[in-house]
């Protein structure tokens, strides 16, 4: 029961691992040059904040879950860990919806503002950060079961804390 | 001791149901009418979806805390709170989130995608959406601090969870 109960958080955290890094690379990587009225324009993720916050806040959460993998949890190390989980998670879901409301406003516009949508002129780049979000999405609901598993775990089974 | 945790933790909650109504508040009569080039325009918090994203969320976040706090709190009623409270904050996690990023494209604009500034023009909207943003900010700090404390109190003292 509790070497199923490693395995299944070690799977957890391996999915969130490879989630979060196929987000901040497919992220890093969205750059498309386009020529609008003979003036060439290129539109990659570092021009816009919200983006950049995005990859930053993916790295993290790669490199985090990555040492998590490695590293042996036990004792006061285990008690860390989740509450670098917690920050972690908010970190991630605060990178996703802070770029999917700019990606939002890339593919719809805002009339009411006046900002024109982009990607009628550059649909590779915004493909590219379609699939960047769907993997944060996918790092943050994986992340929330995380969470929801710890929780679950120590309120459901405190004495279970100490043990395992 | 324990009195002095329960006294805590309603004060937090209560604090959390400030924060979020008032944000919720303010994003919500956020409106200005202007007159750009002879044309009236109402600039309000509803033509932004992340704006009412924001609403949405910080309404739900209030509307739960007040729960929260009305309700006596304990055997499964409060293990449920514990999982619903990490949803809630990841909800306002992502309203604020949301929000800023494109109170940010307001304030700065993004000249690489062609999209202006708009918070010249209706000053007090904007002032308005800031305020409303900095409660919201507020809220998502006090319920991390909500998180934190439950999971360093349970796992620092798994023991006491089913004593309070």
């Amino acid at each position: 029961m509790a070497k199923t109960k490693k395995l299944c958080a070690f799977l957890l955290r391996f999915l969130a691992f490879g989630a979060t890094l196929s987000a901040a690379i497919v992220m890093a990587t969205s750059r498309e040059t386009t020529t609008v009225f003979n003036v060439s324009y290129e539109a990659k993720y570092s021009n816009t904040p919200a983006f950049k916050f995005f990859f930053i806040a993916n790295a993290i959460g790669s490199v985090y879950s990555l040492i998590v993998l490695l590293l042996p949890l036990w004792g006061e190390l285990r008690r860390f860990v989740m509450v670098l989980d917690v920050i972690v998670t908010m970190l991630l879901t605060s990178g996703v919806s802070a770029a999917l409301a700019i990606a939002y406003v890339g593919k719809k516009g805002n009339s009411h503002a006046g900002w024109l949508p982009i990607c009628g002129q550059v649909t590779d780049f915004c493909d590219h950060v379609t699939g960047a979000l769907i993997a944060g999405f996918a790092g943050v609901i994986i992340y929330l079961l995380v969470l929801l598993c710890q929780s679950i775990h120590t309120v459901f089974n405190p004495l279970l804390v100490l043990k395992t």
